[in-house]
């Protein structure tokens, strides 16, 4: 079968119904649908479910927006205020957690940069329960934050580098932020991932070989990530199997024509398809022209989502006007 | 017929093969090859020409570079070189030509910034030619640069700007710089576009309105251009082709599966891909994950080009050492 | 007498009056407290004024701050409001004015990128009311927008370029936003001047030849500047002044001290101050350390004003959340 | 005695001159004058010297370039060739060190963001030592890099990150890039200063509370800094003392100017400036207008002369034309 490459587990879900047209089992799905937008929370329950969606068990909390891409200001809001409500939910921090924000990914390739980008958002305070001795306050958490680069930049593991961070500092949640890769083009800027399992070794579209998770810190990891990019020969993969279900639609049961495409569906074709895929687009991952804005707009959503996650005594009035 | 978009004058002779089995009337194509790149001049020397391809009638030098992606500093500087080549050999300047270079598109997207990064490599000198009253100079030639910016950022069409600009400071030829459009995405920072027609309305992938051309402008227009994006729709129903025609290629002749590509390939097919398509990837236009990198290395490859072809006493050595 | 660099119309009144201990005529001059901010209105009403003050005719509306540098959102919004209003005030513009916002100065230079920095915040409509073919709109005004660069970067004079688009678009008004220079260092960040007098040939930090001003425009220019640097040897020399003014004040009247300081500012002692400053700094110009946020808070502040200024159905909830 | 801010031995070493009219006890200096620079090397050689001139016992190299600022290449490769050489002259590092090269500094602050500048110059290759298990190469060594970032945008001290990654990876050697407060302006950009003394609590422009320093890290660390912004009331002060000793050495002996010169210099007059200057400059330090292109000019100079000191494979014609 062709590898198909995602980060996010609601596309594991959806390539295993796929397969073999039935839920996998040791998952659980829950769907909560509002007027503009779709939060799916996959939970993987046991081993048997990690193995089938290939990803640790856990929570993935998926909010999908089909209109971001073009929100007006009020529903950028709306899904600030979601993710807020969906990382506190995830029951892993409260007023005095101290949290370290790790920003993943490579700020000099756009499609990469959303992890530093949302920490440049984020109000850092640990400095000031530093200096002043307070365990506590009335209105800001203790937080801290690093965008460490990737391994490329810095020669070192992205892990490696946190963990060091983590041993001197001794933070009791770390929330990484990460691009990742989809196997749709119109997930990428519409859809983002919440999950409580940490960063897998090898996912994340910068390729870390260790793990940013609770075995390997120790302490617990909530991942927040938004797809970038997609895989050309995913993309073109699954659009032409778009394109075969829907011309079978159209065309007439029983014509000659419907009978061909009825028969190619059956047919053993994904071995073919990969052998004459590759050379015409080797490793090709591509990501939409508007990338920039994209990014730009992400980051201050997500990096207003998490200012109020964090700091009970900011709102959204306050994320708009008073942080930048 | 499925709307192919490109804006290489190689492509729509590609496209008018593929359609008709034959070379189009009225145009006239030279190929040199060489160790690391393969040079196409295609001539459209007439009307019926121009209405084949879809383009003004003139020359359109493309530098095919298969390896310019991972190219090292000797492949770069001798695609330097024959971009400096090409140019002088369109005949339009010599040391005494006032040159305006035009960086065109949106240098707050990635893809579109090229010809604002081109320009910003580029030695501008009329000022010294202005303050020192000199009409020439023994190393360098009268210079002058602009990066209008686009029209969502002006609110200005970008051939107004220049035309006023030309108007006030007369330069006997202007040398365009623009992002394209490629129908194949291994295109994409391997090809450069050079043309004696300007920049057709519509064309680039910001879509002016206005013409940078000969006739608008009245002095002769130099266009260069590098792909950076591709129309998803047209790479995924290209790519599907290939993969029909490689498929028919594998399959045993006479088996029922080559048989079913047979026909699907001689089916009115092209129409239903189409319908089929628009819901799924309705305008994305996607670019490679690397191309803030392509974006930096291009623009100091083709600057680097730019200041040898129209500053006589610059070579090689000294847009490596001495231009940034 | 040494040559005090300024491009503020208040510091002309002050060397004026510190050298001839009265006002100088052919001016008038308004002052309004507020309790955050000082409105002082300078105008140049003949030639003797236009002489005395080396400045043309008009008025010069400088808006002092003190505490802008550290300012919370709120004076902020102040500080936008009440550049819209004297703006407005100028009594330029109406709902139907076509305007061109010109950013002048150099990008790469940080104390130098306040026009093109301002610009980029300006909600630009020209494009829809040609598409549309409209004359008026409900709530926004036709504006245009260009940062023509600095002649270092485009070889071309900024006015050129200027007077080349305004031939082509035919704006009604011409709001120029520049960077300046104080003689004060406490001026830089805490100051803002309003003219309707355009841009002189010469003034600002980037010394343009052509002035941006209606002579030579056609159009009236309102100017926008804020101080951003300061040359050295004036900040050294009016810093003795003052610390000679202090010290007399703190010595006892009658010592042997006080009579010194006395002689010392009696003495001609500018011909020699003016003489030994050349060799230890010859033409350095300073900004202050932190002059990256506060060319950030600054265009933000300036860049909300002008969209108040100029778009009828636009105010500060406006401009905060939906204008970036 | 009015508090002068520098991070420079060469200056500290002035201060005591000035007071004393002597060396100070326990140092040791060298000077070597070329045609295009000087260079001191300052050596404390005990606690008294230490305690003199206000820091750590060590090495402190000055390489002075009075015409860096407008530098052409050969000069600028000259600069880089004698980084390499000094750096290499204190004997920690050969072809088998292990390096860690930390970029100080705050990357939105323009004069405060060169240690990151020159950071992303330096060739890293730590990352393939380990994938392929090696020890030694022939043309590089292992080298890693990171740009922590400043307490205020992190949360975190500076040498708490720097020390964590150093118990991760064990560097053989740390070399730290700053930038640091000189009090004459005209040292910004033509001074480099090396040490093998690392970096203090409390010194560079960012103020940091840990040093980063063999005795806190377990590793030898070269300090590497240039002076980017100058204390305003440092400079001012400065500048009037030797504008007073101009006007002594300009002013006739016995006339009565120069002997009102001659007291003011021999009065306590530095506790009066001190308290006069408070309220006209209270903090604030100043960069050259120009602080961009210095920037970037020097973080060249300096990547270019650590990548040819650490990686012994590498040569002037590398770096010019390979790295970037």
């Amino acid at each position: 079968m062709l590898q198909i490459r995602t980060d996010l587990a609601i596309e594991n879900r959806e390539i295993y119904q796929q397969a073999y047209q039935k839920e996998a089992p040791g998952i659980e799905v829950e769907e909560e649908k509002g007027e503009n937008f779709t939060i799916t929370r996959v939970k993987i329950l046991d081993d048997k479910g990690s193995e089938h969606l290939g990803k640790p068990k856990g929570v993935y909390i998926t909010i999908d927006v089909p209109r971001l891409k073009n929100a007006d200001q009020d529903l950028k809001d709306e899904v600030s205020q979601q993710i807020a409500k969906e990382i506190k939910g995830l029951g892993l921090s409260d007023e005095n957690t101290k949290t370290l924000i790790v920003g993943l990914g490579n700020w000099h390739v756009t499609p990469d940069a959303l992890g530093p980008k949302v920490v440049d958002r984020v109000l850092v305070t640990r400095q000031y329960f530093v200096a002043y001795k307070k365990e506590e306050d009335e209105t800001v958490a203790n937080v801290a934050k690093i965008s460490p680069g990737v391994m490329g930049i810095t020669g070192i593991e992205t892990g490696e580098i946190v963990k060091g961070i983590v041993e001197k500092i001794n933070p009791d949640l770390i929330i990484a932020v990460d691009s990742l890769a989809s196997r749709r083009m119109e997930r990428v800027s519409t859809t983002i991932q919440i999950s409580n399992t940490g960063i897998t070794p090898g996912s994340g579209i910068g390729n870390n070989r260790i793990g940013l998770n609770e075995e390997y810190l120790g302490v617990p990891v909530i991942a927040i990530g938004v797809p970038t990019v997609v895989d050309a020969a995913t993309m073109v993969n699954d659009t032409m199997d778009l394109i075969i279900g829907s011309m079978k639609d159209a065309a007439k049961v029983g014509s000659e024509f419907y009978s061909i495409l009825e028969q190619i569906s059956n047919e053993d074709k994904y071995q073919l398809i990969r052998e004459v895929l590759e050379p015409f687009m080797p490793n090709v991952v591509v990501t939409p022209k508007e990338i920039d804005l994209i990014i730009d707009d992400l980051s201050i959503i997500i990096g207003n989502g998490l200012n109020m996650a964090l700091h009970h005594g900011i709102d959204l009035q306050d994320v708009n006007r008073y942080i930048r």
